[in-house]
C-alpha cells in the first residue's frame, strides 16, 4: 500500500481522506503511533511539504527522519550495473531496502530532470523506491505526480464547493516562470479533480501541453465520475470559472527543444493571472510557492478570493489523515 | 503573545520565568504537549539556540521542526510588491502564515544585515514573522535583539548574584573580533540587566557605540527598576565589576563608514579581556560562540570566574520555561 | 560510560547487547526514555548511521539532534590554545560541555583525515569529545573506530553463524576503491571479530597494510578468545571462509606517500570481489555504502550470500540496545 499518484484510495477512498482530515482540523484526537518513524528522502528543496509531514508526525506521536542526499547523506547512484568510480557513493539497491528496514513509512521526493521524456515518464526515482521498499512509499512530489497536494486541492475544493465535485467548473490555467519547471503539479490538479468528476478545463499557450497520456487519463477518469477535461490555448474559459488553478509548467513538446521553449515563454508574461481575469465569486489556488507578480498579482494572492493559505493549511491534515492509514490499517 | 524583545513578561514575569527555569533544572517535571509543534527558521547558524530548543521541546513532549531557508527550503523573498524573477522562490506573505498554520509555536533567527541602520533597527524579518503569525513567535536572535539569550543571562546573575538584581555592578565590554558583527547580543544584556535594575556600564572604544535609542531605553527602564546606564571609552569599569559580560559589536556609527570602522577595529586588540583585566571575584560571561584568545584570553575562559557554560546550559531551562508558558497559559 | 571502540562492555556485554537487539528486533517492548535526548555531532556524511540512530531514539521515545558544524552550525575549532582570527568560530572547548549539558548521549561520526598517522592514531575529535563531556559519548565512527558498525556485524555473525563464534572463519578482504579511505572500518571489523575469538584473516596487497597497533591488540584479543588474526598478501583465505568482509582501505604506510599509494591501487582493480571468489556458502558483508562493481561485483552483492541487509538492518536494533544501556543502566 503507497501513495503514488493519490488515486489508490479510489475516489471514495479520497473522499473518506478529505472527510478524516476536516475531523483532524476540527480538533479529532488523531491516532497515536508511539515509537513509530517516517522517513522522508529530499532531493530537492521542500517548506510545506516537509514541514506537514514532520507536523502531521508530531500529531500522530511518530517521529518524522529527514534525509538530503548530497548534503547529509551520501550522493546516490540510480542506475542498475553501474560502476561506480564516480561521484556518486550509494546505490539506490542498498540505501532504499537499508531505510525501509528502520522505519515505518518511506517517503520521497525527487522532481522531474526535464531531459528525457521517456525518463520522466518512467518516474524513476519513485519507482525505484517503490520496488525496493518493503514499506509503503508516499510521494512527496516525483517528476510525475504530486499526491499529498491532490489531496489538499481536493479538501480545499469539497470545502469551499462542497462535498459533491461532480461537474464543478475548474480551470487550470498555465503561468509565466522565469524557469522550465515540472508538470507534476499541473498533472496532479487534472488528475486529482479528474477523480473527483470535475469539469476540468486546461489553458495554456501552443506548446505548453501537458503528457497526452496523463490528459487521456484524467478525460477517461472525469467521463467516469460524470465530469470531463477540455483543453484550450486560451485564457477565455477563467472568465466562467469557479475555480482557477495557476501554475507554471514546461510543454510535453519542450523535452525537444528546450532553449526554444525559454524564448516562447519569454513573451508570454500576459499569461499572469490578474484580478480582472477570473470572476469575483472564484477561488484561486497554487500549490506554493509562487512567484508573485510573475505567476499572479498579488491583488490576486491577497485578495478575498484566495485559497492558497487554505490549500496549504490542508497539508498538514491531509497528510495526518494519510499517515493514519499507512501506519494503521490502510484506505 | 509572543517573545521578541525580552521584555514582554515584565520584570516580575522575567523573574517568574528565571524561577520556573531554576526548577526544571532542579529536576521538576515539565508540562507536557504532545502533538504540538515548534517550527524553527534559521537564517542563519545555530548550534546552542537550536540544541537547545529542540531538547527543550524534548522536555515538554513537543515536536521542534527546524528550516533552513536557501539550503532545505526555498530561498525567501522580504520585499512587498516584489516581482519574483530572480532568485527568490518563496515569498514571506506566504511562507509564515502557512508554517503559523503547521506549528504551535513559531520561532525565527535572522541576523541584522549592517548594511543600513534604518532596516536593521525596524528589525523587518522577526517584524515580518509577527504581523503574518497567527502563533506566538520567538526571537532566535534578530537584527536587534536575542531575548533567549537575555532570559539565560539574567538566570546566570540570579543564581551568582542572588535573585535581587537591584543595582549590581555589570560591565559589558566590546571586544575585537575579526569581523563586523551585529549588535543583538550587546543590546539584549543591556535591555535585560536594565529590566533587573542593574548598574550597567557599557565599555567600548569611540565609534562602537550602540544604537542611542537602544541606550536611552535602558537607561530608562533601569532608573524605573533602581539601577542605572554608563556608557564610558575606557575600560576602567571592569576593575570594579562584580560581573563582565564581554562581546564584538559593530558601532551604530559605523554604519557610514564599515571600512573605516575595519581599519580601526584592527589597532583594537588590546581590548581582548585578559585575566588582570577584572577583578578575581568577577564573573565573565559571553553568549558564545566565542574567539578564544581574540576576543577573550584562554586564562579567563577556563578561570574559576568562567560563568560561560552556566550561561550557555541554562539556555535549556529558559527555553523550556518559555515554551511551558507560550504553548500553555501565558506568562 | 562511553561506546568508543565497541570493547567497553566486554565480551559478555557485546553478547547480551547482540541478544538484547535480537529481542528488540523481534517485537520485545523497548524502554522509555521520555524527554531525553541524543545530541549526534556530523562532521561528516551519514545515511545508515543517522537515520538508523534517529529510528532507534523513536522507539525509546528520547528525541535525537543532530548538528552539522559549518552547515547547520558554527565551524569547530580542535586546536587547544588556538588564536582564533581565522575561520573557525566555535571552540570544541565550549561547544562539547555545552552540548553535554543539554542532551543526555552525546555522539560524534569525524573521520580520519589521513594526513598524519600520529594525529588519526589519537583520534583527536572522538578523544576531544570524551574528555570535555559529562554524559556518555557514543562514537559514530571515528578516525580509527566504528563500534555500532561492529555490534550490527556481531549481530550477522551470531545470527548467520550461531552465538559461539570461537573459531568461525572470517577474511576482512581489501578492496578497490576511486578514494583513499579512513581504517576506522576494519579497524573495527577485526576488534569485533577478535572480541568473539573469530578466526581472522586479514587479506590486503603489500603496502595497504593496517595500523601494527590495531592488529597487535586484536591478535591478543582474539587469542584470549580463542581465535587467531593471520595477515596475507593474496587473497587464497577467501576460497575457506565461512563469511568474508570487504572494505577498501589506505594503507598505514601511505601516511608517508599517498600519492605513491594512489597509483599503487588504480592496478589493483582485481581485488574486487567477484562471485567466483568465495565459497557459495560464505556470507558476503560490507559495512555500506558500497561502489558497486569496483569494491565488489553485483551478482556478489545481489547474490543470496549476501548479508549485507541484515548487517544494515541490525544497525537500529544494535543502536537501540546501547542506547537503552546508556540512557538506563549500563552494560
Amino acid at each position: 500500500m503507497s501513495l503514488l499518484d493519490g488515486t489508490e484510495p479510489g475516489a471514495d477512498g479520497v473522499r473518506a481522506l478529505v472527510q478524516r482530515a476536516v475531523e483532524l482540523r476540527s480538533g479529532a484526537a488523531p491516532r497515536q503511533f508511539p515509537g513509530r518513524s517516517v522517513g522522508a528522502v529530499f532531493f530537492n528543496p521542500s517548506l510545506r511539504t516537509r514541514t506537514s509531514l514532520e507536523a502531521a508526525c508530531a500529531r500522530l506521536g511518530a517521529h518524522p527522519i529527514c534525509i538530503h542526499p548530497g548534503t547529509d547523506a551520501w550522493a546516490w547512484e540510480m542506475t542498475s550495473g553501474a560502476v561506480m568510480d564516480g561521484a556518486t557513493a550509494e546505490h539506490i539497491d542498498e540505501a532504499v531496502p537499508v531505510l525501509a528496514s528502520y522505519v515505518d513509512v518511506l517517503a520521497v521526493r525527487s522532481f522531474a530532470r526535464l531531459t528525457d521524456a521517456a525518463e520522466d515518464r518512467a518516474d524513476p526515482v519513485l519507482a525505484g523506491f517503490v520496488a525496493r521498499s518493503k514499506v509503503p512509499v508516499v510521494n512527496l512530489e516525483s517528476a510525475m505526480w504530486h499526491p499529498l497536494q491532490g489531496l489538499a486541492d481536493t479538501a480545499t475544493w469539497s470545502e469551499k464547493l462542497g462535498p459533491d465535485l461532480t461537474g464543478r467548473r475548474l480551470v487550470l490555467t498555465w503561468a509565466p516562470h522565469p524557469r522550465a519547471l515540472p508538470a507534476a503539479v499541473p498533472n496532479q490538479v487534472l488528475l486529482s479533480a479528474a477523480l473527483m468528476g470535475m469539469d476540468v478545463t486546461v489553458a495554456h499557450p501552443e506548446g505548453f501541453d501537458l503528457d497526452p497520456d496523463v490528459v487521456a487519463r484524467a478525460s477517461a477518469l472525469a467521463a467516469a465520475g460524470g465530469g470531463g477535461v477540455t483543453v484550450r490555448h486560451d485564457r477565455e474559459a477563467l472568465a466562467d470559472a469557479e475555480v482557477v488553478v495557476a501554475k507554471s509548467w514546461s510543454g510535453f513538446s519542450g523535452y525537444a527543444d528546450r532553449d526554444g521553449e525559454a524564448r516562447r515563454r519569454a513573451g508570454l508574461a500576459s499569461w499572469r493571472v490578474d484580478a480582472a481575469d477570473l470572476p469575483a465569486s472564484a477561488g484561486f489556488m497554487h500549490c506554493l510557492p509562487v512567484r508573485r507578480n510573475v505567476v499572479v498579482a498579488d491583488a490576486v494572492l491577497d485578495g478575498p478570493g484566495s485559497w492558497v493559505q487554505l490549500e496549504a493549511a490542508y497539508r498538514l491534515w491531509t497528510a495526518a489523515a494519510v499517515l493514519e492509514s499507512l501506519l494503521g490499517d490502510g484506505w
